[in-house]
């Protein structure tokens, strides 16, 4: 995953814990480079119009024909909030106002952590960006929970929805642990003040 | 800051708009590897103790000889609360239960994003870790605010010691950007709900 040369001179790397530090990095056996590789941040939006939230139809792999919220990875000098308001420009090109701090949602076994924006609809026009094939508004009703991308959109919609249902906006933290069982997937969430909800 | 050899056979890269991407990227002259560089997370505890609060003496550069909670990158597979719990082990040898979210931080112009937990000193003991050359507990009114090693510390120290005041704890989101004067910085902060304090 992380590459076998060295950016700074292309000579190859090894594997090894370098001096000082307690885990394994790629470093180059020529000019002792070492290359970090750290998560990814994913931003996102839940985009209110309304009563209703624009979903996004994934044109592209992987969840090709799935649903998701606008999200894909912060950009470097971009506040996440800005990230999450420019994704959902791409991908919807629609024009949002973040509203807040839905869920910030960390999967580590694929080195992501989720910021899960707030957002409204600024003026009523939307449509498919390059990565989406169709994209509407929906009724809470109607979220199509068999339907969505990825278990992080599933939970930061489920937590969005349990919030509506108490006529209510929360921040939620929480971890999206893979518990080694094909797709299932365990949930460490914390309330409002970030208590482990055990 | 990216390098200029490619990961994936060491052949020089070039930084050009990779078709349907909207940003420079280096991409291999010769295999066509895209490589990606994103922000990186930054996790740090604001440790209590009773009423004080435990602070670390930098022992290295940037910021040497002056005060931080513990803080440091968060690692691969790792979860952001697990990543302070770490950094605060390694950086002041003190064990601690998180104990909720009290602030992300945004910082673009160095392509971080700090996610500060609040957590609780687990028994009494604590002592330097490698990066640390002192490590102590403080009442709030000793917080040595003009010797503090950066402004996202000090930002969320602030933020802390005000909720204190106030007799609550929050979850903060905001953004700290760099005016381009110095060292000076302007803080968009938001409130509870995650509402941009204006």
């Amino acid at each position: 995953m992380a590459g076998s040369f060295c950016t700074e001179c292309g000579s190859p790397t090894e594997l090894r814990v370098p001096e000082g530090d307690n885990r394994e990095r790629a470093v180059c056996t020529s000019c002792g480079h070492i290359r970090y590789v750290n998560p990814n941040v994913v931003v996102g939006c839940i985009v209110e119009a309304g009563d209703q939230l624009l979903l996004c139809k994934r044109a592209i792999e992987p969840a090709l024909g799935r649903w998701t919220f606008p999200a894909g990875y912060l950009e470097c000098n971009e506040s996440s909030p800005a990230g999450a308001a420019r994704e959902t420009l791409e991908e919807s090109d629609a024009e949002v106002e973040i509203l807040g701090l839905h869920a910030a949602l960390d999967i580590p076994h694929i080195s992501q952590l989720y910021m899960v924006y707030r957002a409204r609809l600024v003026g009523t026009h939307f449509g498919p960006g390059e990565e989406s094939s169709e994209v509407k508004l929906v009724d809470l009703d109607d979220i199509p929970w068999a339907d969505l991308a990825f278990p992080s959109v599933a939970t930061a919609l489920r937590l969005y929805a349990d919030d509506r249902a108490e006529g209510t906006h929360r921040s939620h933290m929480g971890t999206i642990q893979w518990n080694g069982q094909g797709s299932r997937f365990d949930i460490d969430q914390y309330d409002l003040l970030g208590h482990l909800a055990r």
